[in-house]
């Protein structure tokens, strides 16, 4: 099988900034000599794409080289290493990704100095319950629900959510408190169903390698956010994105939730070091999940800070009403006065950067509630 | 989420051996009473799941209970934990995994001591080639061919198989050389297409917790060949087997392929400590992938002697004409020759432990040919 | 070999606060009956430790109980377990840890809400270059000089440091700059002729495990910064630094400095959750080195501001005057310009907190300087 | 700190073999004159080593260019790289290490297709049973004796072995049954005590980074049996047995005894790809350790099994009369039977290489109770 930087199958031609139609037709008539088909993979036309349905044969190198012989060609990149799309580069702002109707609901906003919250349960059960977290997720900062309908399991045995009943919860939950809502898709079958409800799609750690579900939720216009697999490398993580980005989809937000680790005393190993490597390496939102890192409530409120501390651009935290009662993930999910406590933390280290902590206005209540926590 | 635990949406009920018909239809009652949809899980319906489709409820342990009060109701499972169909139990023989049709082919068979090779390039690509291999493999003493159509690729501008046309050149191979194929299947929507051509379906290290997949898999009937994610424990290797068992297919073969680790002399780290448990934990063939643990063809025939020894039941390896031809994973598949010496290795560690070496007759020059091997 | 659990040859005993002359009095003729060494391992005689040079016998558990069923004693702990002098108690404050004498320098101060932090080269070489850079480190708001005379090398051949050469260019440099220093002991020949010159004893990742040299540094008196392992658990590392106070020292500061991981777009991977975990567990200050964990500059401030963020006592950090000229590790020291920044970031970062910066009185123009920082 | 790159302060310089003695001369007065000493690290005068105790100036790259540049000068080695003495090379045959003396015991020998088996209780406590074990090790065609007087405990009130009074132990359990001994060494002031009782010295997983005990070890002229730290890359592995090479001691056995992982139903990952890499990439004897790998008596076996397939010259096993009895690492020790069973298996691996098993004859009754073993 060809690697990319020989690989005439799939070739990823960087065009000059100057490149006339003329150029780029010369370019588009030699890829259909050569039997290969194109396409633009950016709105400027400065990316093209260029696949060959039939693997590699000995003309291979000759081919590459007459599109590096082109003037309008700035480069033709290594197709197995291009983040091309992912990439941070000069001339790039950051990557500013608004989730929910504003009409609606008050939306969230991730990236470009903007930070947001995401607050709820694991999964989606009992309906009233759910609408008090959200109420209480938005009256104390946050501007996205979380809740899943469709839940990954490791046994075939355990629950595996709600499923449909699930997603209609969440759709009227979302419509009483006016809050945008995040789910997890789990099978390319569901991304059409998932995104009738969704204001943003899940794709958790588990299914940041299910190559065809990333390309659906590229084509399925909504932003995704986008997990870390547990023992993938930062490289790795950007390519997942970049399945997305290169599905026509920009609405990608990153999310590392730990990797796995030989010690027990936190789930998971919070990779703070990898997202200050992302925010240096990518134009997208970099989140971070300090729920699952921790897998324990008491030490979700550090690592929130530290990730805050590290740039991340958000968090996605486990909130529920009574943490004693939920079976699973139990252990991690934060009471309600704790994640106040934890946002008024991340508030005040955002202020400090100068950057923009995103949240719809609170009840007074709810701030003098607040000054009253220890 | 309720864990499996104290779920009342899911329970494993492992009933008496002497349960009588109506036992059997007093337990069903009950579980029609209390709202659960009921199926067995195993011919000798000794097995029974109990799902229901609403979410935990204080009711729940009192339901467990009243499960266990039964005469006939041997133990009631945490579903979250149960691997019951994956794990070896004293009255349980082996599994033994047949693959391909003997009308058309020399079966493959793992398990109950006999031990069987696979081989074969990493990706389809030139038809001509592709039967070469096919010929040389099944003359040296293998009985499967793998060759990937659907490629998963960490990027997306990589050349990911040639699909479809993939396919038919694997199905055209497989009638000219008459031997068996496995490869691999990447979406859930595609286990169909693949189902028509091949004699079984690799699910590959990345998709082992691609559920859905893997469920499908499990409802297609043809053996399934799962290989262990690169970072997934023992205890989540035999329930991604166990999402395949309950869904119905017993024919499962795992795959160890190395885990993922902090050096660079081998690809992977290849973990035998846990084909050893495996082989005592589950009644399932074990088998082992030296090409991609090694990731460099000059470790791959130590790798397998080592596999062999521990007690694997076979051997899935990746082998190429002309590996310098290769562009992708060349560096790690074995020239012919290098193949026929690895066969003769594993031929002899196999017999050493009075096991089975499973292979169709060799031409004599092939004999012949491995005398002369230094 | 006996665990500590049934273990006779070494038993820690908790006696009860209201023990009397005459119930210690007790205790120690039976341990002397049964034949144990004993000492008490707190000032406030209530943790006896019972040693017998003897291996176990049969009679193990009796004696055992035997001490199990006296009045006084609280509890018979688990000697392998036990990290009885590192661990947080409810009644027990945190550990602050002064280090330099007041007299000649101003003095850092680890824990209590103290944060200091500590900058200079990886090892010592030319002294005026030293001279410059601990001004400069003083300057900054640093309050303990780094350097390293012996140098712990992968490579027999690799630079090992200046030796007792070295720890001279460092006594002069603290005489001549007023900054009290830290350097790394390596062997327990050398614990005396190290602690002749510095204020405070490094032990490294690499020596976490080397016990001799434990409990010669334990023996020794001065502040010890303890390194965690690149691969030890956050109870290992704990039980190592409780070698340190058996030993008599109480003065121990531990240090997180990255864990070896899969990936390499950092040089190890920060665990901020063990931070944060042992922040929790023990009375013990805890820094973080985000120098040795990025293996890169510029990663290195916001991993210091993740550090604070999630409760460090401080920062040791690898600054050199122009890093374009090391060679070593030069990749990862930061000019002094970006320490300046880092010092400015973690000041603001723990007046948010309420903490205590601790740092000498800086010069006006440092001030002046630091405001046109970008 | 100079990498050894560029590094003045330490260079290795290879010699042709056709240098003439005036050749040599010059070499060794052009490193005066530059200020370098001098020393060979081998007996055939081809490999020097130049240090100078200044760091770093600007004149280093010069000084290594004119050694370059003489013409008896084959190569200049990168210090921090260079595994020189270590490293195989085409004209260098294995190394075979010899332990014992052969006028009072069958000595063990490691490398050049010579394979032996080490045996022994993790930690020497009743005598009479180290004698019978020491027997039934001998007997069972082990040739080599372990058992530890100083023992490496992450705790400091653990067991700390018997010391002086355990070496008494070994050394007249030895003249007995005439079987040779290796113990570990943790400390650099223990090795002359401890070498005049020992016939090997062990050294470790968590004193690989103790480059003054490799020093102290390399000096003191008996062979070194030098484990694998668990999380040290193979490089790094090598690297310190090139500590114990250039302190003058050729009689290195290199031990791998399992990484640390994520997984716990092996106590670590026995790593046989990097076995096989070291089986190429040095021709010091490469051993493994099955017993701490597995962790796990029932495992033992066949990672044992493993190892010897994947070409390993030798295993430590941990072996003992009564395991139920033994306290500590118990679950690890195998039962005499098992022991047995397994030294047969290994037989039956290296007669089917072609190898030599080294074991003293055993007596009859023992081979006809082999015959017995199920």
């Amino acid at each position: 099988m060809p690697t990319g930087s020989a690989n005439p199958t799939a070739m990823l031609l960087r065009l000059r900034k100057n490149a006339t139609r003329a150029d780029l037709e010369a370019v588009l008539k030699l890829a259909r000599e050569l039997g290969y088909e194109t396409r633009f993979l950016d709105g400027g036309r400065q990316l093209l794409e260029a696949r060959r349905p039939e693997a590699a044969g000995p003309g291979a190198p000759p081919d590459r080289s007459r599109f590096e012989d082109m003037a309008c060609v700035a480069q033709v990149l290594d197709a197995a290493e291009a983040r091309e799309l992912a990439e941070r580069s000069p001339d790039r702002p950051d990557t500013v990704v608004r989730v929910g109707d504003s009409a609606t609901a008050f939306p969230a906003v991730f990236g470009g100095g903007c930070v947001s919250l995401i607050g709820g349960p694991c999964a989606v059960e009992d309906e009233g319950r759910l609408t008090e977290v959200a109420q209480a997720v938005r009256r104390a900062g946050g501007t996205l629900l979380r809740g899943g309908a469709f839940k990954p399991r490791t046994s075939p045995y355990s629950f595996q959510g709600l499923g449909a009943e699930g997603l209609e919860r969440l759709a009227r939950v979302r419509a009483a408190v006016e809050i945008p809502i995040v789910t997890e898709v789990l099978d390319p079958r569901e991304v059409e169903r998932v995104g009738a409800t969704c204001d943003m799609f899940q794709v958790g750690s588990r299914s940041m390698t299910n190559f065809a579900l990333l390309r659906e939720v590229g084509a399925a216009g909504k932003p995704v956010l986008l997990k870390r697999g547990f023992a993938a490398t930062a490289r790795e993580f950007l390519l997942a994105a970049e399945y997305v980005l290169a599905a026509g989809n920009p609405n990608v937000v990153l999310c590392e939730r730990g990797i796995r680790g030989f010690d027990d005393v936190t789930r998971n190993v919070l990779d703070v070091g990898t997202v200050a490597w992302l925010k240096q390496a990518t134009h997208l939102p970099v989140i971070v999940d300090p729920s699952h890192a921790a897998g324990r409530a008491d030490l979700v409120r550090p690592l929130a800070r530290a990730a805050i501390a590290a740039g991340a651009d958000g968090l996605i935290v486990e909130v529920h009403p009574d943490p004693s009662e939920v079976h699973s993930d139990g252990a991690q999910a934060l009471p309600l006065d704790e994640f106040r406590r934890l946002v008024r933390d991340v508030r005040a280290l955002v202020d400090l950067d100068g950057r923009i902590f995103v949240a719809p206005e609170r009840e007074p209540e709810t701030e003098r509630e607040m000054e009253t926590i220890p």
